[in-house]
């Protein structure tokens, strides 16, 4: 399995993306699944990758090189000379299927599932910022103000926490931290998702980044991350008030007058039939 | 979908489910997923399921009357005359077998999956109390004091926060309080999850409760929990320090002198490879 997180803010975007690759239980490596693709001063963009790995990798390699007959121009269409990163999306898409044709068949053959998911975010000069989820047929959809982030491998553990605290106003800095708290929460619950991570910071319109880190099990912030935020949570859980059963003078009773509905019970007689 | 949740502590069990069934998004209902097995002052029984709701129900009707040979002694057990869990959990498993007899082959048949899932606690009178997850096969687990809780259906958006929070040691009434966090951040994150919600706090020994209540959207303290958690959340989040990729005086530095590995990075030339 793997856990990759892509946020797009306002004031730009985060990365972050585990390491651990597994064939089984017994079979189990470190691969980091994000690449930059980069033309300094031109464009800048980042790719986080789940699934097979063989299939990972081979898309990470041709995605350099993939071109793409395109109705603009007398150019093949490349990530590199492309105009918007919807294209560059294209271009991955267009990858994704290509690879599919290579190893598709003899993948399923042996019981392979050919299952890539990809988060594509980046900007190019003279564009806004964007981010993509490419599926698997190579069909992709795009992050939006509404849904500012996009998740792909083992996503549930992770989210309720980013519900919660992302939104596109968010600093770039607090949604690191924020990637960085999910990031924790599915490290503790799926075995399959592991050290080290990587965590990039783009700030809208720099068309670089060098907030770019490898993040490993000594690395300080990340384990005051994982500690405090254990303790705080249960801090603020235990100032919440219990609930009360007996009314009272709780001001939030759990018991009303008015409940809808009675419980379901069966008392004793095992010949009697429930209503 | 469903989420069902049972706990079992040193001071008692709590069981929470919800109560939304769907065949597609389109037709959607509410069955209560909880039932109360009970014979005063000798038995008190709990038992939550998840999976096709026509399977469901005909395990929870079938259960009062399954009989099943049993080498101990001349009458054949139930689990009204059990005398002990284990042994509920038995004839639960054998209910489980006789519903996939009578209807496994039919409804496979219509491409449905015989998927059961139950959770089931208890005390018979002279025994400790205990709580088993019955699976399709009808074989089953025990909560123990290291995994103290038991999930089916939705499990994953609600764990990070119990495995964080709940040990056999917890109140009761804390652990009610933080099986509702569960919940409300499943329902949050999954449309197949729905209230009404059927709660149960059981205190050892007593061989009854009247600690019941079915909350629905109207009810004082599970709306408290739910706007109170989302706040506090964020305002804990928000006194933990951003990451300083400068280093300078912070405690916590993300990025250190000795960063295990180089991001992985193209630069620009479209015709090299990636080594």
């Amino acid at each position: 399995m793997t856990y990759c997180l892509g946020i797009r803010l306002n004031a730009g975007m985060v990365f972050l993306s585990d390491s651990r690759t597994n064939a089984g239980m017994d079979q189990v490596g470190t691969f980091r699944k994000m690449i930059i693709y980069e033309k300094p001063g031109d464009r800048f963009m980042v790719m986080l990758s789940a699934g097979n790995l063989s299939v990972s990798q081979s898309i990470r390699e041709l995605l350099q090189v993939q071109s793409l007959k395109d109705g603009h121009g007398d150019q093949p269409l490349t990530i590199w000379n492309a105009v918007s990163m919807f294209d560059v999306a294209r271009v991955l898409g267009a990858t994704v299927r290509s690879v599919n044709n290579d190893d598709g068949d003899a993948l399923q053959k042996a019981g392979i599932e050919f299952n890539p998911a990809l988060i594509l975010g980046g900007q190019i000069r003279g564009e806004a910022m964007r981010m993509f989820l490419v599926y698997s047929a190579g069909n992709f959809i795009e992050a939006t103000r509404e849904t500012c982030y996009l998740q792909i491998g083992e996503s549930k553990y992770g989210k309720p926490v980013l519900d919660r605290l992302i939104a596109p106003t968010v600093p770039l800095d607090t949604a690191a931290k924020c990637a960085l708290v999910s990031m924790d929460s599915t490290l503790q619950a799926n075995l399959s998702v592991g050290l080290p991570l990587d965590l990039l910071v783009y700030r809208e319109g720099l068309l670089q980044s060098n907030q770019i880190v490898c993040i490993d099990e000594d690395n300080p912030y990340f384990q005051m991350v994982h500690k405090t935020w254990g303790r705080r949570l249960k801090e603020v859980f235990d100032t919440m008030e219990d609930p009360c059963w007996e009314g009272g003078t709780a001001g939030h009773p759990i018991r009303t007058a008015s409940s809808r509905y009675e419980p379901m019970r069966k008392i004793s007689n095992p010949t009697e039939k429930i209503v």
